[in-house]
């Protein structure tokens, strides 16, 4: 299976780990409702960080749960790990195999904290390290960036929020809104192809989509070889606005949401008072009008925003690579599983 | 006060904050190992973010505590902030004014958890709302760039772990250190201006000097212009390795220590095997031995390497910008306080 094959496929990879894991999901929900954790560490690492990331924003609006991601090299370079009193140590990772992710989770274990992983691989290494497994079900990944495991941790944590609130029926329109961002794709790689000539551009998007910011930027690094810096537009504001000369690029996550209003602000300033050069990804009209390169994906809920905008930008990081004559399923340098200490 | 006055201030101010705190701090750290707080959420951004994310790893190598970066929107826009159950909530800022970071403080107040302040305004409406305060002491910081008040910031970090591990004297050959790696300015120099034509460049660092990596590509974003992008090495061979290109430009900061052998080995990797370009900030001749551009800083504790490293990695943002023909003292677009909401 090619990128390609991999990003199209998302629509039915979604739909099987939520009909799969609705059972699963709910069992772990009533047993972490039971602990009742005054905190959650994440442990992951490259596109499985961005999905903890997601974590941070969806379990701390949707289910007030104090959320840190975790420093993996206290545990496995200092040996020197902190006192994890009253938190559910959740570990995230395609592969499970990364020795510095599975020492967090031994840890967990070594205190009497309950731990969770999110992994395509049940019988990984951190899988086993788990008290608990929301399987991603995606089928082997065999593209070296990783797409459909990442909409699948989405929505794994997704799932994981709505069960905890006792309400898990609230993603079912999810595969059906992917399907049609995946029908845009030509109108997304005429997008991409004016962004051909693109070294360096900064990704922004905040809240529910920071963490779209950081995969899209990703995405770029590995696929284009762009230099892509993902950010908070509050963070970008404080110091790195500073980067952006007349043309500079910036690609922007912007759906409708408690965010919108001030990155809509920030977006116009950068285009009319900095002259940026705009592709933005978002379902609002005037958002939408502001940017050269106007990226539309459908309305729905702005916590459930990030499955569809995300594969909006695998599919422009995959065309620019495209435009580039760059080809996608063979970045150079990085290999499919990473394994740190 | 220009950039340069402050950058070479920072000997005085930093034996200020220590000699000016130790007491305050002292009496901080009682009343905190009072409460023995399972978890600490800090709430900061731009340079004061990075001095959170020092933070995150001296309290937890050294006193085992469970740190988080908050983000700041779930309280500010959102308005659906986490449970702080057994958390003390920390701000860090210079100005200790953006309504985000204070809307943090404030909802821990409402929540009954102790709030601590780091800030160079004791009457800044975020010092107002906190319980506990440790003040910079380092005089108006008039640069737009920060410089004095982070290595303040890092300094507080560094006397809070001391006095709740009840041993305050560790910090004595602080200013001393700084003092000379300022004597080094003109090797500095020499090392920048090797890389005069840099557009764009990653900076790894990792552990204690995470932090730095940080902190420097934020200095040559509002310095110098350059698309400094910092990583984790750890994350770094997740993903962002596809972005060098036989002489991309990598700095590191990589001081002997617990993470000294994994980083060394990866700057070895990128120069013998990918042909990057490396500056290197160190004290291990043979990790210097690796660098186009080597930055000797003194030996000594791993933890309090940062503040040494950052001094440096500040007069090389400083010179970049220099030899680029830049004013360090008017980057452009940003301002000295910045609000966000």
């Amino acid at each position: 299976m090619t990128l390609w094959d991999e990003i199209h496929e998302q629509p039915e990879t979604l739909q099987r780990i939520i009909d799969r894991n609705r059972d699963v999901v709910a069992d772990i929900a009533a047993r972490i409702n039971e602990v009742s954790p005054s905190s959650v560490l994440i442990a992951a690492r490259g596109t499985s960080d961005n999905a903890a990331r997601y974590a941070l924003y969806v379990w701390g609006a949707r289910n007030a749960l104090n959320v840190a991601l975790a420093a993996p090299s206290l545990f496995s370079v200092y040996h020197q790990p902190p006192q994890l009193d009253g938190a559910l140590v959740v570990g995230i990772s395609q592969s499970g195999e990364s020795p510095d992710l599975v020492a967090v989770l031994e840890e967990a274990n070594d205190q009497g904290r309950p731990t969770l992983a999110i992994t395509n691989h049940p019988d990984s290494p951190m899988a086993q390290a788990a008290d608990f497994e929301i399987e991603l079900h995606t089928g082997q990944e065999q593209a070296i960036a990783a797409t459909k495991t990442y909409t699948a941790q989405l929505a794994a944590i997704a799932l994981l929020s709505s069960a905890l609130n006792d309400n898990i029926g609230s993603l079912s329109g999810l595969a059906a809104d992917v399907g049609i961002v995946l029908a845009e794709s030509d109108r997304i790689a005429g997008a991409a192809a004016m962004f051909a000539d693109t070294e360096a551009a900064a990704v922004l998007g905040r809240g529910f989509n920071h963490s779209t910011a950081f995969e899209w930027a990703l995405k770029l690094q590995e696929l284009t070889y762009v230099l892509a810096h993902p950010y908070s537009t509050a963070d970008f504001v404080h110091g790195p606005l500073a980067l952006v000369s007349r043309g500079f690029p910036i690609l922007a996550v912007a759906p409708t949401g408690k965010p919108h209003a001030t990155v809509h602000e920030l977006l116009d300033r950068l285009k009319t008072e900095l002259g940026s050069r705009l592709a933005v990804i978002s379902n609002d009209d005037a958002t939408l009008g502001l940017a050269d390169a106007p990226i539309r994906i459908p309305a729905g809920p702005e916590w459930l925003s990030p499955i569809g905008a995300v594969v909006a930008a695998q599919l422009f990081s995959y065309h620019l690579a495209s435009a580039k004559g760059l080809d996608p399923d063979a970045p150079r340098t990085i290999e499919k599983i990473t394994r740190t200490t």
